[in-house]
């Protein structure tokens, strides 16, 4: 199989790896500069700077923008806060469009404060999914929904498998036509039926995106402590193996979380950082 | 369905919840005193105090023993370090024997030292289970395979669903003698295939054990931050009524890791929490 060598046009930055600490337009210029071919910005910091003038500077340097991230969470006690919900992750696919983001990333959110009840949270991100699926369309906006490691199931996402993801793709959107699954390495690496769902996923053409990063050991933080691609534990040949095997021949993302050690470093030495270890490791 | 309240007789401690604080001796007469019908001991205070005499302790109080705690891991780099452990683990059995523990609960291991190879450490743990069961069968114990939450997979499980432990039961012991699955509410909450999972499991008589405890939000350590049932967001009622749908009849255990609150509130009042949860809130 092709290794990432030499293929950094094909590997793109997610903006959190490098902490959001400088303005987009900044973050934008290192990631183009370093030779990355595709960068996923988050919605706060694209709504500071301007979603035009950022599409605007991405065109020019003809990035990629592998995903727009990411949903407002589904899931709330009442159906007005539902409602809103949704019209706000209407809003954020007319800015994914936008940006030519090739999909709308979806953290589908977590239990509703209060409730014990997974099932219905699990309808309520069905419903909201579904509430969303018109505009996506209207606009040439593919939907990714990210399954998110199980320990964030209480209070980020309910959606925790890819052939948990996958199922409500084939739910919502029998004609794949707008719905897509983000494939983290760090949400699934451990999952016993990764092969057999990234394989069914994949034969749809559902993969709308490969995020990396790395499970360290210990970890020390839940959230914000991801390891650099090759720190960990994560086989991720063999998992890019798995998602190109299954047909996947998009860019390879990188999404790290690290308050600790990859948000103190500085942006520049970050970025060469992930692409030795992409066209190493990876 | 039936409730928990007034049967404490159906319910147990694993003296981990407890925080193993005292000598076993002392945590034995406490929980039986409590009212409490069962008590799951660990190794370790168990070896301290010596197997016979913690037996007939236990024997005299007519406390039943729902589990024996725990294997030592089964992966490792080099075989004679796994043939140590199903060693280890031979010993531990005969002394579930002398204990007359319900089972010996097993929590497999994660991945060896240096690996990366999620289905080697799955293939050794598989070859060490095997190894064991012949003596399981000779002495009449057991054997419970504990699925842990996929957040331990690299350092404590690789066994991470009741599904893949409900397999992995089948594979090695088809006439199900001595292969059976601890079920532990915090491992297995957020499982969008648990129903279906407990239903196979508990139609084939493979559920063991049942474990209870709740999940926090925040959850602040990985290992050490269970919370008391009712204060975090498991549907406890619900996954008992699913295990006893499956025709699980057996005991309720509690098994609290809580290094900052619960280890540290006075033991008694530790068990008269247990106990009004389990009444109230299980």
């Amino acid at each position: 199989m092709d290794t990432l060598r030499g293929k950094l046009d094909r590997c793109a930055i997610n903006t959190a790896t490098l902490g959001h600490r400088e303005p987009l337009h900044v973050t934008i210029d290192r990631i183009a500069r370093a030779g990355f071919g595709g960068i996923a910005p988050w919605r706060h910091e694209v709504g500071a700077a301007g979603v035009s003038q950022i599409a605007r500077q991405i065109r020019a340097l003809e990035l990629k923008v592998t995903g727009y991230c990411r949903s407002t969470y589904f899931p709330a006690p009442s159906a007005e806060e539902r409602a809103a919900n949704v019209q706000s992750n209407i809003r954020a696919v007319n800015d994914a469009a936008e940006l030519g983001a090739e999909c709308f990333v979806m953290v589908v959110g977590g239990l509703p404060a209060g409730s014990r009840n997974l099932s219905a949270a699990r309808e309520m991100v069905s419903d909201g999914i579904a509430a969303l699926m018109a505009e996506a369309r209207n606009v040439g906006v593919r939907l990714a929904v990210e399954p998110l490691h199980p320990m964030y199931a209480a209070e980020r996402s309910v959606i925790n498998t890819v052939g948990q993801a996958l199922a409500l793709c084939r739910q919502l959107d029998p004609k794949n036509e707008s719905l897509g699954i983000a494939v983290d390495v760090y949400h699934c690496w451990w999952d016993p039926e990764l092969a057999e769902s990234v394989s069914a996923a994949g034969s749809e053409a559902r993969i709308a995106a490969y995020h990396v990063s790395d499970w360290l050991t210990p970890t020390t933080d839940m959230l914000l402590d991801r390891g650099m691609m090759g720190d960990g534990v994560i086989d991720l040949k063999e998992i890019r193996r798995l998602v190109e095997t299954a047909g996947y021949s998009g860019m390879t993302e990188v999404e790290i979380f690290s308050k600790d050690v990859w948000w103190k470093a500085p942006p520049d030495e970050v970025l060469k950082c992930c692409a030795d270890r992409l066209q190493s490791v990876c």
